[in-house]
């Protein structure tokens, strides 16, 4: 064994050595632990990206994939560079008053760049949830605009006051993972882009109700399964350490409300419906896990899976609720998972905390502090989203024109499509086996078109 | 750097301190190292359930693909929750004669929960194997009823004996992260489950063996590339540890094995057939892991190439005997893949163990041993799954009627599409310009049909 | 605590105990914490085969996916055992003058598997770059044998001057991940291969440039997502360790650089084509990735913003001068990604290094090592290649024929296709209601036709 200790340590430094050369102590060693634990975490909060990708593109159609693509990638991308710049300091920098927070701005002077790292995935994951409402109609430049609103400002002040010290935490709001500070607050911006953006047309004939179809559910199943990967990093990361006390409980809990959750919603849907519905169910497992969130390192294994089925059953009646009568037209079910549940999993707090919920403590206290916090970040986020995309609209429309929508946004905001055309993809290779049919879109054409010359042209 | 560690604790304590603010030691250091790789290693498993839907998706018809997906989803969840509440214990609970576990259900006293995490996983990985060989016929709620008598009974008894210190531990069966206890027990459940089902409508006819096309190979690569991945947390985190001399050959020797199987499995196809088969060389992969899952901690890196040749050949052989020959009508190959390469891969401990193997030793006593082991479970599993399914099978058919089957389970069981009609998917916003041709079906569609009236109404 | 940390040691010795029961020491820690992390970083390597496989086949024609997928496939498989027996030891032995390695063949002698498994990852991705860029043309065949010069002797050289303080390393050329050793490698292997292959039927008309089009692009997004997870581990496990005073940074620069990358692909191609051209501005997350990843330890979180906003724009250029002006046709863009931002990265270490950049010292010094390194490897890579591939093709061509090309290569190499045909694919149901209309293809038709037989027929 020394041996081995002695040959590795020896590669290590012919091969390219580690940059703390100093011998290790339990000091430094509990610095790596916990270090690997939290970057392992923000990997799986990064993945959870492609998961909200591929739901929403899987369960919209395919004449906007491309557009609802680059508004996830996107999103990553703007809210990395934004909430180094801006948001972080506003969100864990020293507070005013408990409000807002004023230093570390593009982490001036502050030390700790994997929190920063695992923070900024949190941050787009709050935005990204509105590009799933928002799908198939609103323009790209509005949408990313509003995504600066969201992590720059929007969403580091409710982090502020909840997880940086500020006057919700004074208060005993407790939320472990983000049900409210990430959930509802990307929920509440959601709902806020809808009703002003109305819904798609078609969905609504007068009082008629028309479902319009996803165009590939195993794509948003795929993605279903990623988010719910990623999630143990959200919910497990939160913890902020390797500590054998409290991660696996954190694991476990979410592990089991989530499989309750989608349990319920399945059944739900029998007993409602007469058959189980896949895509109600898949949205089910969002649902379980964003209810676990806010409690899930302070409920027990048992009450997490009573949460997780009271959250199938909210989800399923909340999907019904918004579409069909308060006809709020949410392509994928966002403000249902993110914003239903994340009201009901910030109250479960309230009710299953084993150290200060109403079921362990015949207390209301909890329960009351958690209803406060809800409603102060619904008014926040509403009124913040609300005035900047009513100041937004009126520079210019944030809905594209109907010609376009009809059209399908990849076409009309990209000149391009997702998938090939009719002949190459139902050939499998047979109809371009009969020569060369193939070979007329793609990029040069749609270089061509986007340079206001929609037809083929020479390239040299 | 002490200037930079004061700063983080710092942070941490203000931000939301961890739960553990004792002092750390050497010995809560190890329980944390060991928690990373252990969550690592379930998360990692956890994923193989991505995995799994989308090789049983993609290999089989799109008509039934939303089905295949429910079955795999629910499986998670219905293993996660009866596993805690009964599997768990049985499993590994205190002994009743190296037969069956008695103490620990819903973990009552017990207090390792990532562990109980981890197994949680295997339980699933178990169950879900069946979905696979199953699919394109078997009822939902059949299936569900056997995952159920799978995950809290039938797997728990296979892992007690062998992974408890129950009577086959006892006798020396060696089996490091489950050829059998996962795989073959899956696998044996798969066929049970197959021969009461009977094969396919079309699959053959009279003496002629027709295939039924997969509708998606790319997917099922995808959900290739996710097992591989998985694996690496099935085998590595087998080891319950991050221990050094042993992760690293774990990892290697699953890593070469499966490389050679893959080789072996294209090669053979091209000497058999003429040309490489992708869907039969993506499930050499899959044989390639299942071979060399008992076997990876004691097999030198060289005898795990020749393990998995071995693997790569026999899954070749296996398909082409149960499809051909023995007219198992097994859609996506899961039968050869985990049971007959799960018998090679634990035979392959008796050959090839460092340790105890032939051509190490010159004893076949590991052999024997292993042999015992694998009739042991394959008499259990068959026996106790042929029960329950005779069981089931005299309340209810377990199999969907002909014009259901016909009709895709999908329609049938869901009354939903998997994918876009016709018009939209080709349209790639095409056909879609012309109007809102493409407002038709989905889920107010499947809403009111599920209410019995399939046509569109008003939903107010 | 202490008596859970007893009870959980008790049960670890009771359910299966790790191999070293030795007490844990503060040596024995790090040992564990740095193999957590470096095969955390190796899986995450792992994965991104998952990713070019999903990119390549995502963005080439559906009558190539199979073909494509099995290359990709294939390539982890050589490159696992081929660099195991030789290509590790040529890398990583004792070196001889500075220029190739001379042991650890089959890791004979060296104990570190751990780090063989992480290096083979490596060797994998170099290879793999070439698929993409070959795509829907080269013989399978034909890139298997330059896959196996590939991984077991050119890039080992060039690893071996790089990263085992070759005679480049001397020099002070510093390359932390890879952008030259891996990538610029790669993609230089691929550029003579396409110039030895030419372009694909129906590329280039006269001077017309037209554009093939990608037959899925959602699933060459999700492949970009996987890309960009999988690349926290390349460079992120390139540290070898889990220091907290280096990964952080490490994985911020590589957040923010790509996010950069992103935003300015985008935003250029707004500018260029007046729209946002979603497929260029994937190709620039991956833009992003490879420029940063030579100086992700070494350049300010500032200053890979800088990096990343370069990488975006040049990715864009670099697309469209190898498209339109230098006629090469390279199907996914992997030349531009890979090989000009690929000495991009290079180069920026030379101008952003805060240790030794001229931006920060004045001095050309770096920067001039850099590109004496650039050359270096693009002088020996094109000669190892184009030798290689020189005598190939004097035995048989390199490339399908114009047959097999435009029938595509799944059904000329394969006998076999990607997708569902036409009726079921279409249906989600509906037409295979109709009968057994779609069981007419699939694997006993590919069996069928392999054998010489291309027409259904009894298989007893």
């Amino acid at each position: 064994m020394l041996k081995k200790i002695a040959l590795i340590n020896l590669l290590l430094a012919t091969i390219g050595s580690p940059a703390y050369a100093a011998a290790p102590t339990v000091e430094s060693l509990e610095l790596s632990v916990n270090l690997v634990w939290v970057m392992l975490a923000a990997f799986l909060v990064f993945f959870m990206h492609a998961g909200f990708a591929m739901v929403e593109t899987g369960f919209t159609r395919s004449k906007n994939a491309l557009n609802i693509l680059m508004k996830n990638f996107l999103t990553v991308s703007i809210a990395a560079i934004l909430f180094f710049a801006v948001g972080f300091g506003l969100m864990f920098g020293d507070t005013i008053s408990g409000l807002i927070g004023s230093t570390a701005f593009m982490l001036n002077g502050y030390g700790d760049i994997a929190f920063f790292v695992f923070q900024a995935m949190f941050a787009a994951t709050c935005a990204t949830i509105i590009s799933g409402a928002v799908a198939e109609r609103m323009k790209l430049s509005s949408y990313l605009l509003l995504t600066v609103a969201m992590t720059a400002v929007i969403y580091p002040l409710v982090g502020h006051w909840i997880w940086n010290g500020g006057w919700l935490a004074e208060l005993g709001f407790t939320d472990f993972a983000g049900s409210t500070v990430v959930h509802l607050t990307g929920a509440v911006g959601a709902i806020v882009a809808v009703l002003f953006l109305g819904p798609r047309i078609g969905k609504y004939s007068g009082k008629k109700v028309n479902v319009i179809p996803a165009h590939n559910i195993p794509m948003g199943a795929l993605g279903v399964f990623i988010l719910w990967l990623g999630w143990f990093g959200f919910n497990g990361g939160s913890t902020l350490a390797a500590d054998p006390s409290l991660v696996p409980s954190v694991i476990a809990t979410t592990l089991l409300s989530t499989s309750a959750a989608l349990i319920a919603a399945a059944l739900y849907t029998q007993f409602r419906f007469g058959k189980i519905d896949p895509s109600i169910s898949l949205n089910g497992v969002l649902g379980g896990l964003v209810g676990i969130t806010a409690g899930c390192a302070e409920i027990s294994l048992g009450g997490s899976i009573i949460v997780g089925l009271v959250s199938g059953v909210v989800l399923v009646e909340g999907i019904r609720f918004l579409e069909t009568k308060a006809k709020v037209d949410d392509p994928v079910g966002a403000i249902a998972v993110h914003g239903i549940c994340g009201i009901w999993g910030t109250l479960a707090v309230g009710l299953f905390s084993t150290s200060t919920g109403l079921f362990y403590t015949g207390s209301f206290a909890q329960l009351g502090v958690q209803a406060i916090g809800i409603v102060a970040v619904i008014v926040w986020v509403s009124a913040a989203a609300g005035l900047f995309i009513f100041a937004l609209s009126r520079f210019s429309s944030i809905r594209v024109s109907e010609e376009e929508e009809l059209a399908g946004l990849d076409f009309a905001e990209h000149g391009s499509n997702a998938y090939e055309l009719k002949e190459t993809l139902l050939s499998g290779g047979a109809a371009a086996r009969m020569g060369e049919g193939d070979v007329t879109t793609g990029l040069a054409f749609r270089l061509n078109s986007l340079n206001g010359t929609p037809k083929k042209r020479k390239m040299t």
